[in-house]
């Protein structure tokens, strides 16, 4: 292996007594981001003021910022752009998928998707008009329901709830063979697997940047738009940003070249700036690496977890090639067992109605707290410490 | 005057030798945003990590700032929440608005609007089909071209470049009379102006944060809907955090009650930390006075100018109750003085072709800030200091 992870980990905040195995929701607060944050606040905002656009460069960063992310998904410098969220941007790249397939009028998804994709989609379709349909279908009748009524597949890689992954490439594939466009979400796949979005021939791509990636809460999306389709797609919420002259305020839309027409309203500076300083692990992290320690550190955890814990079921694939960084198991209890392991410093999360799910981030995590981890949850389990009133009071979780 | 303006203006960084009057364009950096700032990246990302989203409540963050931000407006509470940019915002409020009014196909704006507010309308129009139309008229021929055939108006209460003010209760008794909708987007009023959304009858009002409400580059952006319509009104970009219920990470979207249906995607929450700290200088501040001061600092700016400048034309209405808080006069080589200005720490803007714009923010600006610059203006002009070649290379700015 090339990269040296210890390095890696030294350039994070971890809190003290914590396992974080929750990096696949909200990554931890890279060192970097800490410092470049207030430079931004201080030193660009407070003194530069307006000028910052320019003297500070923001006004680039949101395509400065994508040509790093570009580089962790196989995409080629210019074709990906950050900004808003990635259920704006999964609107983006839908709407202007059907544009490009005018004649078809059915999108289709699985039921494995995480609901925001599947509820733009819903909207998108209602609003387009009652001719349009969302079909959903169960992840792994996906292919055979790729035929040529299909305009656009709207994928997710990896299960948001199990982790398992789709063939992107295989579907990718047998999506313009029956001559549908591709979007694929990588919300939890850019920084935590091997991508490439060139060579799995997907159309657009989307996803989100404070999980692998550590940008923080609220960080911005991205989309990359298969350079072939750049100059064509329309970019549906056609904001100033990505017209072709934003400053000659011109009152009608031209859109800009390439993916920059993706652009909408003023980007967010405080978070693109958190999120460049984040990106700086990957000058010394390598993807392929990350992955195969990723897959040594998740299987440790399911053979600690089976050994110590007959009640919890492995809900995420068994074969670590077909599942993304994270490892779900199922129990009916599965939401106060969660309260008692965080309340004991483990800290995953639960998704209804009865998963746990722990991420597996080899940039800061290792195999210590794998064990560490296990033997908590052991206990947990082998006490039924978790059958507490307090831990059984639902918060409003995410 | 009951607001103490020395005791605002001492929450404010501003740098060394600079007059700024930009204040329109970027505020400048409140210095409870950089603490806040520093906390929300350090004892709460940095420490909560995942767990923040509950205990340092960055879910309600969007709500809780919303609320402030109504009594800024007239709205009430639970009537306004934030998110994303001014321009998914437009598009929100335009597609909730069209599709409130199914029998009607005419956007009614004006050419004096912000393009992004034309361009969203337009991409919406365009996406809804070829029946819809998009219609612009000059300013001054705006209440005459509400007619029956209109669905809703979509205006910019104050003109970005000459700050010309629309009289928004009358148009929207007009609109209304014409059973058309009324969307206001109030980016050069709040913050700026009194407004009150409720009494001038607005149905849907828009907004941006980094201008006169000083939340840093690229802060989120509001949304008012009208209380009665809050219920009814689709929230087009149907994202998981408008669901009635987000963490159910059900297939369906059903969209939650009131205005929260028109939260999007995972909120910005440094962003969002930074316009919280910076809205504390409300608590100290009464925007009637804040207005009456913004008065007085204009007009004392137009009677310099004129003065001194025979060259500059006056672009902005000379009555102070037509134009909003800031002051714009054109010339030919506007471009090439705004640059000379800035280079002696004079700070407005231009706005294409010919527009030199000043902002008066009396929260940190006073009458020494209007005279030093009308000074500056002043000698630059008589010894035609801008007509150097330095001066006239054109960066992109904003």
């Amino acid at each position: 292996m090339r990269t040296d992870f210890a390095a890696t980990r030294a350039m994070f905040h971890l809190p003290e007594g914590v396992i974080y195995l929750d990096g696949n929701s909200l990554g931890p607060l890279p060192k970097a981001a800490a410092a470049r944050l207030a430079r931004t606040v201080t030193e660009e905002w407070g003194e530069m003021l307006i000028t910052g656009w320019n003297r500070a460069g923001w006004m680039a960063l949101p395509s400065r910022v994508g040509d790093r992310i570009a580089r962790l998904i196989g995409a080629p410098p210019g074709s990906v752009v950050m900004g808003d969220t990635l259920s704006i941007k999964v609107h983006q790249a839908l709407a202007s998928a059907l544009a490009l397939r005018p004649d078809r009028r059915v999108i289709l998804s699985d039921t494995g998707n995480f609901p925001s994709d599947l509820y733009i989609a819903e909207g998108l379709a209602r609003m387009l008009g009652g001719a349009y349909e969302l079909r959903t279908v169960p992840p792994e009748k996906v292919a055979d329901a790729i035929t040529e009524e299909i305009a656009v597949t709207l994928l997710t890689e990896v299960d948001y709830r199990t982790g398992r992954r789709h063939d992107m490439p295989a579907l990718t594939r047998r999506a313009h063979q029956a001559g549908a466009l591709a979007i694929w979400d990588l919300a939890h796949s850019a920084g935590a697997l091997p991508v490439d979005v060139t060579k799995g021939g997907a159309d657009f791509a989307v996803g989100c940047t404070y999980k692998y990636l550590n940008s923080g809460p609220g960080g911005p999306a991205f989309i990359y738009v298969a350079p072939a389709l750049a100059d064509t797609a329309r970019p549906a919420l056609s904001g100033w940003l990505g017209h072709e002259a934003p400053f000659a305020f011109d009152l009608d839309y031209r859109p800009a070249p390439g993916v920059e027409r993706m652009r909408v309203g003023t980007p967010p500076i405080l978070q693109l700036a958190a999120l460049e300083a984040a990106l700086d692990v990957w000058d010394m992290a390598d993807i392929a690496d990350v992955r195969a320690r990723a897959i040594e550190l998740s299987e440790a955890f399911i053979a600690g977890v089976e050994a110590r814990c007959p009640t919890l079921a492995l809900a995420s694939p068994r074969d670590p090639e077909r599942r993304g960084s994270q490892v779900s198991f199922r129990h009916p209890e599965g939401y106060a067992i969660m309260q008692a392991l965080i309340a004991r410093g483990v800290i995953g999360d639960f998704r209804a109605p009865d998963i746990l799910r722990f991420g597996f981030t080899p940039l800061y995590i290792g195999l210590a707290e794998v064990e560490g981890a296990v033997k908590i949850l052991g206990d947990v389990m082998d006490g039924t410490l978790w059958d507490r009133p307090e831990y059984k009071t639902r918060a409003r979780v995410t």
